[in-house]
């Protein structure tokens, strides 16, 4: 398995009608725990003062991630940057579930 | 506690001798790890390809975030560029060591 | 207590009705003058030349500032940029009501 | 008296022998105690992570501005970016000693 | 009175109707021309190329130059960036009309 | 002849000898001075907190315009930016020296 | 006479009705290939993926050049960077057509 | 023949219709599979994460590689940028299919 | 096997003396040599103009690609940029070496 | 043949030599005099106010135009970027040239 530390920046169009709206975030809610559940979404924090968050993903491959990724209900209305991360040769957590 | 998001690019200069280099790297990951045991230094994660990294701080203040980070041995030679974290409102790990 | 500091820049659409415009920017005031009352939003300063702001929040924690943040009636048309700030070692105000 | 968002971003090179590191430390920070007890330096913060500071400055003048701060013992070594601010409309601290 | 340049950069809507942006840009013409003859707006250069100016003003305070700028006509559909402006060291013009 | 908006970024080498700094220093201004009493360089002011100014040249060509920067004795130290100005149709001071 | 780079870059909204795009790029074209048998638009090239083009203007002063730029049909649709250019100590086409 | 490394980043109208979406997607498919069949497209990534490719054409001339990347049927909601290739003197696949 | 999209920017300081260049060079030649031959480093080209590449890995994991990177004889003197590749839906090679 | 956009800008080094530096810029003016008079190196002009230029090569490939940059005796002090040129729909000089 590998990780990955991805941004995701939501942008809603202002236009959007409210039950669209509650809709799909709704979707994108329940899409995101199931993932959390199975350990492949390590890790979600939302970025202070934005509709913004950092992620870490855990996953077998690319094609997973992007497979993951593009499957977002929010991810028509997203910016998205990914950015492979390796062990860090001063990491200590050797028994961390990440890897 | 809080946590923030934390990214570091070290740009040691090319002239430094190398028993020089080799030390302040020796001393930088005792201090690395030092944090990481106490559970301040949550996650380091090296960027593939570059001599930087990502980072989750787990601290009490901001000032106690400071006192760390312009601590590190390899402070004059860093990048730091700090994000303060919230609790986003999809996260399921309700029991995970960070809150 | 812990010091932020936020840039807060206004982008409302075009083609918002008067009212409506007049509405939003009046709950707004509101909000702010309520935070700023509590002491919560320590200080506010207007942009010359934009619809943009400066500001300092004096909160206990990333996640009260998020909620603060997030329930601003003009939210959904902001860019927010937050920083978290220290102590200054060169600072004298030592009885300033921020700390 | 008006006053000016100020932030600083201090580049000390490496090779600074370090008894005039600390010799320009202490000028710096005499300079910017003097200023602040006149009541010009009104605010400084340390911006978490990094060598540099926002400060909030109350001077009569764009002239009395550019005389501080091309007067600071490391302004040789600095990026040093202004932006001029006026009175917030909804801003409540009326009898608040900026203005 | 103090001395600061602006530039502002003009982005009308494709779909404003034409009599509805020949009316808002002769109520700009006007503004601009009471200004300039106030001596306010010392100065008003066209970008070649561009639906912008660079211009001078010279004013007493940072609340007149915002109260000014945010007064145009156009100000909903322009980006303004303001920079303080001090004595040259090197300026010969002292009899000049700026100062 | 022709308005051109200059921006130039003085950046001195930090180990450069005081004496060497002050002869080069002394000349710039002497070079100005003149530009300046011949009325092509029209306008000099000071960016406040930098060591940059914004100039208006009024020259007959691009390539007098080339000559006069590249002859600056600071040039080597200077990122300088040129942009061409035409005449503001708002513009009121038909008097004014510069057309 | 002299030269400026000029680049343009179109970005023609998509819900533009076909023949009025149609009619504004034929009008840009005649515009476009009057203004070059005069010999005012020296160069005219494609940048290839793009929408955009680099040109080289041949005008006798920078009012010229805003009036020929400001009257191309498609000038509320593009983003125009203009370059001033200077005789090149290297160049040896004296006889070339652009001086 | 010549290499050249492309980057496209596709930018669907959130309003398009999901029919003429699909139309479209499916032409700019059909395309595409065409010119690699040819050899022209040789290779094709989709970035993860983003709607998004890195593509490598092989082609004999810039006018060429405009024809094609201007006819692609996403052309109007694409970014591209395109950066020529040359071979590198540590290559070593001299029979690889792209030269 | 996945696939990841490289570009290297060398930046060799110009006061390397001749014979440590040449033989760091010639030491980063081989090491790429070997790499290639065994199918890890799929694809490498010059930037024209630039003493850069892009190239294409074939790895089994971020901890690979980030061992071989960093191991590049030139690494100190590099900027390094990663971006993981997926699958095309369009794309026809499925012979392909790389997948 | 085709035509390639090239920009260069030059970054001397402040401690290099005055006859080194002489001696370079004239192998790099004798250098581009002889690709000048061949026709490959077409256009060639100053920007103002900076030690660069734009220039126009017309080569026959990718390979060939790296192989005159990177000869170019300022190379190791340059910065270059390559933009490919493509004929434009509306350009009228058939006879001009460059094609």
């Amino acid at each position: 398995m590998m990780l990955f530390h991805v941004r995701m920046d939501v942008r809603l169009p202002h236009d959007l009608a409210p039950e669209a709206r509650a809709e799909i975030v709704a979707r994108e809610k329940a899409y995101s725990q199931e993932l959390q559940r199975t350990g492949k979404w390590a890790h979600l924090w939302r970025i202070v003062g934005k509709h913004s968050n950092y992620s870490i993903f855990d996953v077998e491959s690319n094609d997973e991630l992007h497979t993951i990724l593009s499957g977002l209900p929010l991810f028509p209305y997203m910016d998205i940057h990914v950015t492979p991360l390796a062990t860090h040769p001063s990491y200590v957590a050797a028994a961390d579930h990440e890897r």
